[in-house]
């Protein structure tokens, strides 16, 4: 079964996410910059989700170029990964509106998390198919990144209730250290 | 006639019917777990549109695999089968906001009932240009999977009116028979 | 140049198009049958406009299918036509809402002659790159459909005002003789 | 590393962003052509940014084609002009919405800046990898164009606080410069 409709799909959902999320960024009724102010969480917000799902499609383009056999359980855990992705507009527009307080941030993280471990799932289950002395297995190895950054979120997720901001920097890390795409495998296939 | 385009164009529209859904679980103005409470139908209903769109889309990408030719008929087959999916985003929102009450959720049944009629004639009208010895038409068979969950769908409706509980459950059961991807015609295949 | 991307794009945006019509179908507050009542216009003018673009993009399709060149005069002829069908949500929304008036059903019919006119365009362009003697070229011929369809919507347009279900009437005969998908050019194909 | 998936999750991202303007342009509830009167700013902002949007897409096609290597600097680069491209539906209805008041003006200035200059990088990024002596480097040249409108776009957020109007016809002015697609690579290819 071909890895092409999957990828088109994948892009899709990812693009449409990605871009609606514009939509909750409401445009204010009067025309001054103080109109704009109350937008500034919301817009910071925006930032750190449309930075996650590049991150997401761009990690997404790294494992799937590795991948020659596509199964159905692949599929079905690749729509899995989409499932939590897709909560992002809702999530990102909770947290901006709120001004970040501590309910949305600790949301933010729970879903982030989710989606970290079903991009562990995805990046481990076409690794096991493809055997362990495959690119995509090596490249991966022990996956400190991938376990790391769910250690991450469950950190940011309990700090957001001691003060929101702190939850929302251990995000923010956590993107800093996906926003190198995932040279291991870039370094395995040069 | 290529069936590339049909199959760019249907992804299309699977993916933006799967990720606009989201926008109808409108974010709450306060900040707290009890702000979200009211959205658990809501999300639920999500959930359950969500996994129905990946199967139709994960079956649409089996049955075109095995395509080789693509009719005008075969391409209006294919809208018919987009305009009831398109329903999804409405009905999944009027089941989630009434929590579940009768009408709305008879409604859902009604356009998920639709939308497998139309699959139904897809696969088939499909089977019937391969010719009966094709591999689509035999993995089909008489295709008890597609007449049966039409029939768990009318009784799902019916149910809506007694206990709209019970109807959701006939949907979630149809829902279940089919997550597994078509082993059918990936049996043939293989 | 390659045809590809522009096809590409075309089925993104008309894919679009198609889907976020239903967005303006707005979820009732309450769940009962005559709570859906007050759409029922609503869903008659999207379920039109859906086949509207479904043909569109069939068309689209069609005439591309013969295509070998494309310039940068085809792709902003491409766009403009893009541009009169990113109308159609706003148009069918006013149309629906307002139970079929006059204006917005002439407005309707505006934006319907103008996309029109935007095909016949496009579809001559290429033609013409590709030479009189070109399958596309023989196929539209002196494009009888083409032309007759933009003086049906100026006469629906006309009849608007007289009584607004004739001019839909208009809309749904050019719907019709479009439904069939371009068998000119499918003749000269097989 | 391929560039079909970069170029189809740009697609798939401007197909969007083209398309989910129009939701922008919100439905009246009267059914008079003095209804539609309100929307007559909201629609030129739309006309203005569907035309830059559908340059953006054809010039990206433009330079994409002369593309061979993608690197993950390529990636991030084409993002980030994203990034800016997905703000354009939120300042185009705050412009139309206000009736092109200085402020909103000046906002949809330094965004169509902040988009021309992500993608100055972008082709400057791609040209620096394929060499000084590859096709798009030559087809670039000291890229006065690239240069130039961003220069306009700073005139013309500068001139929307004389009158705002004049910097709206700064910003259509470098729509103009641009319609004309990029002639450079054309004339190179030929």
């Amino acid at each position: 079964m071909g890895k092409g409709r999957l990828e088109a799909f994948s892009d899709g959902v990812l693009a449409i996410i990605i871009t609606i999320m514009v939509l909750e960024m409401k445009v204010p009724h009067g025309s001054t910059p103080e109109d704009l102010k109350p937008l500034i969480p919301v817009f910071l917000s925006y930032v750190l989700s449309f930075i996650n799902i590049a991150i997401y499609w761009n990690n997404h383009h790294h494992i799937m170029h590795t991948v020659h056999k596509v199964t159905g359980t692949v599929l079905w855990t690749n729509i899995h990964l989409l499932f939590w992705l897709s909560l992002f507009p809702f999530s990102t527009a909770w947290m901006g509106e709120n001004n970040f307080s501590k309910w949305p941030v600790a949301l933010y993280g729970f879903i982030s998390m989710m989606a970290g471990i079903a991009y562990y799932f995805l990046a481990h289950r076409l690794a096991a198919i493809h055997g362990k002395d495959s690119l995509l297995a090596k490249a991966l190895g022990n996956d400190k990144k991938g376990i790391l950054s769910v250690v991450f979120y469950i950190a940011g997720i309990g700090l957001s209730f001691i003060n929101s901001w702190l939850g929302f920097g251990m995000y923010v890390l956590v993107a800093m250290v996906w926003f190198i795409p995932d040279r291991r495998i870039e370094n395995k296939i040069n």
